[in-house]
């Protein structure tokens, strides 16, 4: 079975775990997630790109930024997953989840000196180098510790990805990589680098993408730019293709299909002869995960009604930042009765609106509900804005879970903050 | 002087203390808040209502939630300020930096039991009730405890705050607060309940207004209401008319007057005889405080250039999340040369830029430069997103500063998460 969260004897399940038990046993609001389905988005999307390219090398690098979890990194790590990352922090997790250096490829716009080193030290397989400046401090840096750092440059092919522009990365106004135009200068000045080995050129587009079509046409510019490189004399073995396959957040959507995407690949780059990188991240833990949620009131008002929620944007930023909906399931399966609410949080902004006019099952306080969908990009983007909580999150593999982030205590969180000593004595 | 991050011998400062001190010693990102003009900020406010309003008894809830920082409540708390909080988290944090339970009142639309019980234990000064259930649960929770909760119900006046909509609060569409045609019948109600005392009526229209308009109408709404629940029997002592008033976010602004806003507070409810309670936020300790950042690239695009910094929309989320921009300075006073660029950060995505097009000092890898304005909803609504370490914050008084939160370390931040214990064997 696809989806691991669904109804048995009339209560929602996490694989063979009631949410009500996560629910009481850890409260709420709290992340929970299946390993069952981060194996199976892993496998599925393992298994197209083996079919589709059957004489392909491939690495699969698990992009770290949609969840750091090292219970989710680790899960991954077993099935034989390298990681993406994007700091020196997310490199860090890696290391800590026990994912060899020679699986770690270390993207981003903005990487500092200290997270160069770091890195070299660390003795990763590749940096997905961004721009120029930055071409310049990692030779420096890797020349200076006697250290050869392998690159990618990662070229902008000015492809609209057709997916919100937050997260469209691959057009030419976008901070990212260079444009591929550009490209041959660039690398040749790369090739005369100390410090430097050039290995292989990388690209990625966006985020959640549905339209398969874009990466078609930037798979098959990236084709002819190895091509262009090769023929310059550049030895290119590594292609990193990104991510980018978007994940269906409503029960009628259709996902982009894995097999689909890698019969682009192979088509556009399968030929090449290069290992192939990808770094998926919302495909493997987007479906995943689901937020759980206790209602504290209903409440009508002027011809509206709210449920008020113990979780809010703090929790789950999704809605309030990229206008994201998240499909809902009860804790008790509905018996049909359907009320049109609007779903909010107790942050006192407008902002903390879950969903707006959503036709859903009836709820009373008390209740538990969840939010599917939420296994990317929302327990690494929770704050403690209004000072709530650090949100918990959870991991269910068949019958038993864990704790794999604890709630934060008051404590944990008033105890960041120092008075200076001028404030020491009591007034 | 008004504004305390001024240029002295060609460097910026904030009061007595070099910018560039602060970034050597804390390093970057890093807040900074200026304690003189947090005082001064205060100062204003109090003055324009006792100036306005002089036989009026009032009190300066200072609203929490704009920046929470220990110190910051503690400073404000020394002038006499009181606290909006609106979790028990804010309340915790109110009572750590030394206000009187007596100066607290707690707002919010999603109380639970737990917090309400907290807070009567606490024996704070009111409670902003939000909706009929959340009324009920409060009766109970008082009764159950033996004690009796001093209550206002915030009223929804269905005014156009003119502000941005994800902080505009007082429509009948949001939230917040009861619609007021209906709220004689709930204070009839309230008034009938165990373990309930009504004391007064709440209002708050939104956040960062501009424009004093939408105040005189809302303030006069609340104004026939009390006087029509005094016709009703009740005994209404107190009127709380929330926060809002906005702030410059740029040199050309006009903020709007606090004595203009007073002289509104005085001829619509000055005549009243009740105590007035006001909840400033931004207003107070927005423009105290800066976001520090040190350039890590600068990147030449397609005919775009970027300068990349160490800073991130995880710390700054206001210009991803509210569209907002924030004034620029240069560490090193401007020489006249002059760029176009877009500023963003290292964050993997393109939401995470704080200005496009933006025409600012020439600057080069390196250079620091601030984020003016960033004292409220700052660092607050910081999150750790890509694995970034929680942003530190540092608190200056004349020619002292100290770091009022740490910045926060790898150990810590992975520190949070535990390994299940069917993954902790090496595989």
């Amino acid at each position: 079975m696809t989806d691991q969260f669904q109804y048995r004897d009339g209560h929602l399940h996490v694989e063979d775990v009631a949410i009500a038990d996560i629910a009481d046993r850890v409260g709420t609001p709290v992340y929970v997630y299946s390993s069952a389905m981060l194996r199976r988005q892993y496998r599925v999307f393992a298994m197209a790109l083996a079919s589709a390219c059957p004489d392909v090398e491939s690495l699969i690098c698990y992009s770290v930024k949609a969840n750091s979890n090292l219970a989710i990194i680790r899960t991954l790590a077993r099935m034989g997953a390298g990681v993406d990352v994007v700091s020196e922090g997310e490199l860090r997790r890696g290391l800590a989840a026990g994912v060899p250096p020679e699986k770690i490829v270390f993207s981003g716009v903005g990487k500092t000196r200290t997270e160069m080193a770091f890195a070299l030290q660390a003795g990763i397989r590749q940096f997905n180098v961004e721009s120029e400046p930055e071409l310049e401090a990692l030779s420096e840096t890797a020349a200076g510790l006697g250290l050869t750092a392998a690159i990618t440059i990662r070229v902008n092919p000015d492809v609209d990805a057709l997916t919100h522009a937050k997260i469209s990365t691959g057009k030419a106004e976008n901070k990212f990589g260079i444009p591929i135009g550009r490209a041959r200068d660039v690398y040749a000045r790369a090739a005369k680098l100390p410090g430097i080995r050039v290995i292989g050129v990388d690209l990625h587009i966006g985020s959640q993408l549905t339209d398969l079509s874009p990466f078609e046409k930037a798979f098959a510019r990236a084709a002819d730019l190895v091509v262009a490189l090769r023929d310059d004399g550049h030895e290119i073995n590594t292609i990193d293709l990104g991510g980018g396959l978007g994940i269906p957040y409503s029960p009628d959507a259709v996902p982009p299909s894995p097999d689909a995407y890698a019969a682009i690949v192979s088509r556009t780059v399968g030929h090449l002869g290069a290992t192939l990188i990808f770094e998926p991240g919302r495909m493997i833990v987007g479906n995943a995960g689901a937020l759980l949620s206790r209602v504290i009131y209903v409440k009508d008002g002027d011809g509206r009604t709210f449920v008020i929620l113990d979780s809010a944007m703090n929790d789950l930023v999704r809605p309030a930042m990229y206008d994201a909906v998240h499909e809902i399931r009860t804790e008790r399966q509905p018996q049909g009765e359907m009320i049109r609410a609007d779903l909010v949080g107790p942050i006192c902004e407008s902002t903390d609106t879950f969903a707006r006019d959503c036709d859903m099952p009836s709820v009373a306080a008390g209740d538990t509900l969840c939010f599917m969908g939420a296994g990317a990009y929302g327990a690494v983007m929770a704050s403690t804005y209004n000072t709530r909580l650090l949100v918990p999150e959870v991991l269910v593999d068949g019958d038993r879970f864990a704790v794999v982030r604890a709630r934060q205590t008051f404590d944990d969180l008033l105890g960041l903050d120092a008075i200076p000593s001028w404030l020491e004595q009591d007034s």
